[in-house]
């Protein structure tokens, strides 16, 4: 059997805890895995003043993909390791497409009353690569009356078009062939026509796909009133940042959103992580939920071209989830792990 | 008694049916209103090719106060109104606090199982005039595949901090004086510090005020998971905006959201709007709810002195709201507005 190249981030906070979770659940479907560990984050930082060498970096591209926990501890300035680290790897290795499904899992509780699994399916296609998150910006003045501090969102059409042209096709193949475009054109004009403009082109060689336009604020609302609207869902950095969130909660809480930050061109590999950060107030109590980590797992099979085992694992989380209902808080992180695991074992 | 003199912009779509309910409440109260109705949208752009002439302006000047229904029409390119007229208005007359309750009343049906009306009362402190509403980007090589589309947010020492005094000044008045900056600091690095310094040092003045950070995603999965969490927000133009529409969500609805736009120096009038839009798709069908409207014109008072009256349209609304459950759908606009109305005269 083919032998997958893994570059393991584990990361801050919870991120090692639940990584060891995703990995013994990929061990468990008999594949060969190379793996390389990089201890980064907020101990190295302390220990080096650096983030993301760029030794380290070129060594991360030589592998298949790379499994990330979490970043972030407050004894690092905010930004730092989110920018040094995870920004960084999205951007070096050109991870534009940020993808996130949003699904409701039999079983699984949503805050949300009288919704049902059927209700909420979408798969979120965020930009990864430009925008807010582009680091432009500046400040002038500071620390006076008179300071200003501007961040700037950059958008282009080569970003976009292959953005939404990804989304297309992916709403292609599912059963509601369905589009949205999230944004906020009506006040943020520039980026926003691109956006309309581009996603009206490429509907041109998607007929079979019904699109929709829908204002970020609106679609908040939409997300706890109506989530049965949406089936695949197209926006920008930011507003998939917020929205990919707010995702997470409607379909169950944060322990169970996965992510893929892919580079579908396969010039680089593609990176796999939990849409929850470092958690550091649970850290190292075995409290964490690693299904994020395993899903995303999935996510990273998909994206090797291992969809079998893809289903294998979304399966076992799955019936896992059935299975545990409410006795969820009894079980260690690496219990839960284990539990995954042997089913995926089989 | 006291003369207010109020200018009124019904605007399109439900604006004006909703307006009538807010007057007809305002009437009830025994005030004398001296009214001017200024019928600005999309019909007098379609007549005129003008949104807001500057002579109209200069006349709304000379008002003690604004209510505004709603504008934005399908037959009008998306933002010309929005921007033309409503962020004409807030940035000309200096709009730089967007005042948002987002409380639950007794009786309200809310999408969120298990929550509590005491668990959602939290007053969102939105700037007004500048981030990325300043209007400030553009767009190179349009229509090429080398476009690129810019969006600037311009935060100003000057416009952060007259926005975060308000918001402390409030938090202090309020039984939790807890304030939460929302904020995504981590990648919007140069307007997050500006913003975290701010809070930091306003604090200084405000000793018996708990102070809190959220980032914007992550509030979006508080405000449907543990909404209790907050009780004063402050934050930026756009993510206020988001976060708005998905608080009035949560508590029930954009039928009962209300907004002030307020200039706290009293150099401009203030405005008073429902956070719904024009809603064109149920217009001139009296189906509208008139409650934001209401609640909008309670913000109104309030605003201008007049707390007693506040008090009573506020009163009446949440029997309204306790008195008409389950049976809301059965009674037109206008019947909601005579009902309010009626209670409010007493
Ligand atoms: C940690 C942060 C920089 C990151 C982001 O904003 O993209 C996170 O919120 C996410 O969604 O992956
Ligand atoms: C209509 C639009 C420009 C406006 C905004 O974005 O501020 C609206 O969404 C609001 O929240 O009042």
């Amino acid at each position: 059997s083919r032998s997958i190249r893994l570059a393991v981030v584990p990361g801050d906070g919870i991120g090692p805890e639940v990584v060891a979770e995703g990995l013994k659940v990929l061990d468990a479907l008999g594949l060969t895995i190379e793996q390389t560990v990089y201890e980064l984050g907020a101990a190295y930082w302390h220990k080096t003043g650096e983030v993301l060498p760029d030794a380290t970096l070129e060594e991360i591209r030589g592998h298949d993909a790379i499994l990330l926990g979490a970043v972030g501890d407050p004894s690092v300035p905010s930004g730092v390791l989110e920018r040094g680290l995870l920004l960084k790897l999205r951007f070096e290795l050109d991870h534009y497409i940020n993808l996130r499904p949003v699904r409701l899992y039999p079983g699984v509780g949503t805050p949300l009353a009288g919704v049902r699994p059927e209700d909420i399916d979408m798969m979120v296609v965020r930009e990864g690569t430009e925008g807010l998150y582009a680091g432009a910006g500046g400040v002038l003045r500071k620390g006076t009356p008179h300071e200003i501090a501007t961040q700037e969102s950059i958008n282009t059409a080569f970003g976009v078009e292959r953005t939404v042209r990804y989304a297309f096709e992916l709403a292609a193949r599912r059963p509601r062939k369905k589009l949205t475009l999230v944004h906020k054109n009506n006040v943020l004009v520039y980026a926003g026509d691109l956006w309309a403009r581009t996603v009206d082109a490429v509907a041109k060689e998607f007929t079979d796909v019904d699109v929709d336009y829908c204002h970020v604020d609106a679609a908040t609302m939409y997300f706890v009133s109506q989530p049965a609207r949406f089936d695949v869902i197209v926006t920008d950095n930011l507003f998939g940042d917020i929205i990919t969130d707010l995702g997470a909660a409607v379909a169950g809480g944060i322990g169970l959103a996965a992510s893929g930050n892919l580079n579908p061109s396969g010039a680089a590999p593609s990176m796999f992580e939990p849409v929850h950060g470092s958690a550091p107030d649970i850290a190292g109590q075995g409290k964490a939920d690693p299904t994020a980590t395993v899903l995303s797992v999935a996510l990273l099979l998909d994206h090797l071209g291992l969809a079998d085992e893809a289903r294998r694992v979304e399966q076992a989380v799955a019936d896992d989830i059935i299975e545990r209902q409410g006795a969820w808080a009894a079980r260690s992180t690496r219990e839960a792990g284990d539990d995954i695991a042997e089913r995926v074992a089989g």
